[in-house]
């Protein structure tokens, strides 16, 4: 019989529930430690499905699901809901704007936020698509650019109002794209007595040579000859060199859109500076092999946050499945060392593919050995899609509406629902 | 063959697309009229099931269908946003922030709004719910007290923050205090760590002798009864005489509570002060036997916003079928004053009864040759409400949500989306 006081359990403390925090959390339900969650909102966004938030097709609620709900069970594991203001690596606590909490491992999983290259006066004109309330944000001004035009005399006030830019053009900007076109072209049309939605314009705006520039180029001609024939105008090699409320500069002239979306860049949430971090152009905390920080090895930082190299010395990109990835190995790590045992190999990503959908009809996607174009690949991304959603609520209710609402050319979740931000 | 010219048709607008309003414009489909639709919100919002968006079990898109997709296929209608200002019932103009529109016939259709009884500064402190916003005000309030009590050191300040008061025992009264004691006892107690979520009290008050007083006393009773055993403690003959943003002064003492919540008149809204009509105690325009205003043919008012008599001489109540019926009966008159057919007889409204849920397992309903309690009058409450929601879409998916969230316990909409207005 050992005699010996258990040791003291390890606190670990978890910032931000996204994919790359919450899997980790998950990871340690069987770990000899207790686990502390806290983030500033009470539901982990399933991100990738955001711009159908942004386009009426789904509600914020079936994207979100509560933190506490998906924790529930897991004994070791406790969720705060609040703000973090700062860390003090010296002493081991985090604060917090409700609560200060000591922790023997850090994991630090805040994600990123848009990027206007340092012309951050330009996000009132062009918000970026991160959040939920991004998105209700875009929700609005794209309904309220079709309800003001139709109230509209002024034939060129009405052209602008039919407008919408959409700056970069990577899986975002691409789906964006095609799911504003359907919403002017098929959705609703039908709906107006003065303005005619069909000759609603949107432009896909990107600094680079093509759209989708992390995809095989037969797959990125693929995608911009669909959305061409969808209607959305592709402008490449086009820089913005400045955004403002009615419209964009480009290099080569002005473009006059009322509603002016941003998915052109990411930086890396301020965890870097919390802890005084060397970090790359993007705002990524540069980490050891096992995702530590340089000199804490009790401090670690996952997801879009981090930098993390792959093996051909490329990025690992910042996607759910990296940040899941992450997450799983921080959780094994910290589980190793809380039972003395040997730490596991460094981490190392696995790319599992890239996907983006092309409207209601078509997608593109890389798997490590094939990859799919079309309605096939719009079929795997819907499956896929709902598989990885949190909950068999949330799945057959997304589902449902998915169904609906490609039978009956339909959105929705088409509310107006706070005007005090009018375009 | 008639060489004459074919008569100007008529304009109608209506203001508020209620019940009243949409029913007056949907039945006007036919008729040789213009019909414009003018509201401040771009949706139809389904108020009778308010309270569970304020509970977190629907989305506000759940309840709520955009009023352009509602009318897209009458030809003769169309659907303007907008707020009126002001009505020149002398030039018979309707102006707006967006637009003035001419009118032949004008409908008034714009509702009613939360009554403080003259202490509107409670407003901050006790918010009502009438419209999509008041109900994610209310969720946001509910959701942040459970959040700020788990972290909260101070015993007293976290039974204030667990102590819900709902001021007004009508059917919206009830439906909150009952949906509120679910949440707190059955959905959400294993989700917290620190807090007992058992001890959360939910507090009905009520100036009147009973509890849903436009009831027999038998289901009065019932009611009063059902409450009590799901834990709500039910306080009548209590008047309110202060609220402020720590709790409610009443008569008799202090009652300490984070979240109150009002539940306990309504005034009509501005409709009558925009004609200079009369109106009643309670701001409801006095009309004709027609609905239209003395003096002023051609200018109606229904829903909440008219003051009608039974021939009784009791008031016509407050709520949805009574809407639809006047805006039926308006829809008739001015039908036929534009094909010069002979005006309908009087308004007369026909009751086709009452109804309030209990929490998920009652329900108490009057019928015109019967009343009905318990799960059978739940299951028909259901079922009506599933039948009354507008477009097929939003019956299967809140049909959905209730069967799996009644099986599961859970709540699917427990978004705080906006921690701006924190309590």
């Amino acid at each position: 019989m050992d005699a010996s006081p258990p040791a003291r359990r390890p606190k670990v403390v978890i910032v931000g529930a996204g994919f790359g925090g919450l899997t980790a959390a998950v990871k340690l339900a069987k770990a000899e430690v207790d686990v502390t969650v806290i983030d500033r909102h009470n539901y982990h966004c399933f991100q990738p499905l955001l711009y159908q938030v942004a386009t009426a097709e789904l509600s914020p609620a079936d994207i979100a699901w509560p933190i506490r709900h998906v924790l529930r069970r897991q004994k070791n594991a406790r969720v705060l809901l609040g703000t973090v203001q700062a860390i003090d690596l010296e002493n081991r606590k985090v604060v917090a704007d409700t609560v200060t909490l000591d922790f023997d491992e850090l994991v630090l999983a805040t994600g990123a936020t848009h990027s206007y290259f340092g012309n951050d006066e330009w996000e009132k004109s062009a918000p970026g698509l991160k959040r939920i309330e991004d998105a209700t944000i875009i929700r609005r001004r794209l309904l309220m650019a079709f309800e003001r035009a139709e109230l509209s005399d002024d034939p060129a006030e009405r052209e602008r109002l039919l407008t919408f830019a959409i700056v970069g053009a990577g899986p975002t900007g691409v789906e964006l794209a095609g799911a504003i076109i359907e919403v002017a072209r098929q959705v609703m049309p039908s709906e107006f007595r003065r303005i005619d939605l069909r000759t609603a314009r949107v432009i896909l705006i990107e600094a680079g040579p093509r759209v989708l520039p992390a995809f095989p180029e037969s797959l990125s001609d693929y995608t911009r000859r669909s959305l061409e024939d969808m209607g959305v105008e592709v402008m490449t090699d086009t820089r913005v060199t400045k955004v403002d409320e009615t419209g964009v500069d480009l290099e080569h002239g002005r473009l006059d859109a009322a509603t002016v979306i941003w998915a052109a860049g990411v930086v890396a949430s301020g965890a870097g500076r919390w802890i005084g971090a060397e970090s790359d152009r993007a705002g990524r905390v540069i980490v050891e092999p096992n995702l530590s920080v340089p000199g804490r090895p009790n401090v670690f930082v996952i997801g879009d946050t981090a930098a993390v190299k792959r093996p051909d010395g490329s990025p690992v990109p910042g996607i759910a499945p990296a940040a899941k990835q992450m997450g799983a190995y921080v959780a094994d790590v910290i589980a190793s060392r809380a039972r003395e045992a040997v730490p596991p190999p460094p981490f190392r990503y696995v790319h599992q593919g890239d996907v983006a959908t092309i409207g209601r009809r078509a997608a593109v996607i890389t798997l490590p050995y094939v990859n799919l174009k079309g309605m096939i690949a719009w079929l795997f991304w819907c499956v896929a899609h709902i598989y990885f959603l949190i909950g068999t609520r949330n799945r057959i209710a997304v589902a449902f509406k998915w169904v609906w609402d490609f039978m009956t050319f339909q959105r929705g979740a088409r509310l107006i629902t706070d005007q005090r931000d009018q375009i």
